[in-house]
């Protein structure tokens, strides 16, 4: 109860989809705050003579978090700008083809769809059969589709309708060694999963600090290995790397100043990655996935669709589960936040529905009770065509 | 002095450089924190099911204050990216033209060369001699560039370097009557000069309420006319025109949902207005000019160079002088910061160097005294090569 606290959530809301939008603690707003009224005390100076580096602290301190080298990271809004900085940079000839898999992000499925459909070229998605039983099945389905044409491997890390840690570091081995780019959407990645993208084999990654990582919303990285950089050309062209800076690095220079912006989310940064190391420890992850199994074992129970996944390694603060085809989802999500105030995601892919609980430190075990309690009451209630 | 209290601003710094990044009032800046605190309180409530009459709201709002549709209008971070969504968005084929004016933003400058490069286009800048002796003169020069491989006439309204105030309309008139697309550069217009969107001339308008409305940094404004709002097409894609909400509006659509961000800023722009009702009315800004005049004055005494502008009425909140060629602008400026705290930028265009006062109704006239008294120590002992 106390650790709810140190966030601002309406405490009369059961709060189980942190993983759309985050929630910023107060310590971090309270840094927010103060970076913002720094930048007001003397904006020529912040944003100014100081804007390099600031941002270079902050980003020193999540390469450490990311073990990414400091000068391969860029701060953006969101993982969605940084993968449209990454997919129009690509230099797409008609007649290429990218491949992504069935369980991507809705947005980024248009994305790839409308810049391939301006480029000439084609985004195939690879069906993924879930649950997805081995990592070599994995690497087959891509594999099967993979040839000549083939420019860009794209996939989640951590979907997101389905929730699913998908194993992505063979595949982008094998990518690599023949000349594939490699484009991770690692949106729900830093902060829920521990990752090496120095030693990855990822050409580009793309996440959050907001959703998983506690930041204020609107703060993400792009991250670029040195190798490819050279690709990325920023969307906004301001004075880029014409202007002077600390800063050797034409990548940082051209992605990070954009024209005037409150740049006081990215320097909370180093305090978020305190914040994690502080409450997210081994201790209080064990506590989550404990609760999560629990969710997990009781979705199934009342819903008896089949399971997505196979070994619950592959989900780790969230967990979806396919409601039954008799449901209707969208009126299921709205009762129970009506009725109950319970908030939590049902989305639609590739013909079915998931709902989808997420789990934070705040997050405690009878809310979970209250919420599969009322999906049991609900669920028969909810039919299609029974408005 | 009471009002520089209503600022949040070092008062050991004499800040005469509001065009820069603005200035933020407090009122402003808890209205700021109170949207944060909402959006923290029920994150999928206000970024999610309410994002759009949220907006929506603010943007009538600001729509007013412009004399534009509100469809018109989207909100985006600043008028660097309204403009290069525009840039990048205008259907540029190998051989058309671009024209600016000498007088532009380096920035932008640098967008149009680029983004030009990128599409075979040219970018070609109208010399334009200072002072401008009338709008005849001044469309003249323009008239005398175009031709049938005109595509877009591009300019600022008020100039950044020069502070000057062009006569656009005529010219935009021209323009409109002969197929050209007209791009209107107004990062420093609103809040400093009143504009009437929707009866002027310009197809496009980019605007910053960060500058001289007091909004938070990062809120600006593209406005773009019906018949050319299909032109458009969003740099960051996301769900777009295909998500599910209360505007029937493709335009507003695209631009607006991309990705999680905090917009808080921009639901803050109906206060800014109040305050700029309530603070800058007729007597403060008879006030601010009468005190712009004496500032232009002192600094055409001291610095004994030709005016860049015959009447002052070409000049608002903002006047720029230029500099005696062997005057170090550079060390100019970094003295009158380090030795006596005054903050005012100089800038360099077309081989010149101008020095720009920026006043703000928390300027004083003590203040003005203050910069004319050092500039006139300082401007005999920052001699190029004296280092």
């Amino acid at each position: 109860m106390e650790i709810k606290n140190l966030f601002q959530l309406n405490p009369e809301v059961v709060f189980l989809n942190h993983g759309s939008f985050g929630a910023c603690p107060k310590p971090v707003m309270e840094e927010y705050l103060t970076w913002q009224r720094k930048m007001e005390f003397q904006p020529v100076e912040f944003l100014g003579r100081n804007h390099a580096s600031l941002l270079k602290t902050s980003r020193e301190k999540l390469s450490e978090f990311l073990q990414a080298s400091p000068d391969d990271l860029v701060y953006v809004s969101n993982a969605t700008t940084a993968l449209n900085i990454i997919a129009w940079s690509i230099d797409l000839k008609p007649g290429d083809e990218v491949l992504g898999t069935n369980l991507e992000y809705g947005a980024m499925d248009r994305m790839w769809e409308l810049i391939c459909l301006h480029k000439g070229a084609k985004y195939i998605k690879v069906q993924i059969d879930l649950p997805i039983k081995s990592e070599e099945l994995f690497v087959e389905a891509f594999m099967r589709q993979v040839n000549g044409r083939t420019k860009v491997i794209f996939a989640s890390m951590i979907t997101s309708s389905t929730a699913l840690y998908l194993p992505l570091y063979k595949l982008c081995r094998i990518a690599n060694s023949q000349g594939i780019i490699s484009v991770i959407d690692g949106a729900h990645v830093p902060g829920q999963f521990p990752v090496q993208l120095d030693i990855s084999p990822f050409d580009f990654f793309a996440g959050n600090c907001h959703k998983w990582m506690f930041a204020p919303k609107g703060t993400a990285f792009l991250y670029a290995k040195k190798n490819v950089q050279h690709l990325i050309k920023p969307l906004i062209i301001s004075w880029g790397k014409e202007i002077d800076t600390l800063n050797n690095s034409d990548f940082i220079n051209d992605m990070e100043y954009l024209g005037t912006r409150d740049i006081s989310g990215f320097l909370t940064v180093p305090l978020c990655v305190s914040f994690l190391d502080e409450y997210l420890n081994q201790n209080a992850r064990a506590q989550i996935y404990d609760l999560l199994i629990y969710a997990k074992d009781g979705m199934e129970l009342i819903l008896k669709t089949p399971k997505i996944v196979d070994s619950l390694e592959r989900c780790i603060q969230m967990y979806a589960h396919q409601l039954p085809e008799n449901v209707d989802g969208k009126m299921l999500k709205q009762k129970l936040y009506d009725d109950f105030k319970i908030e939590i995601p049902v989305s639609n892919q590739n013909g079915k529905q998931f709902i989808r609980i997420s789990l934070q430190i705040y997050n405690i075990r009878s809310e979970v009770d209250f919420f599969l309690n009322k999906l049991e009451y609900l669920v028969s209630k909810c039919l299609v065509n029974s408005k």
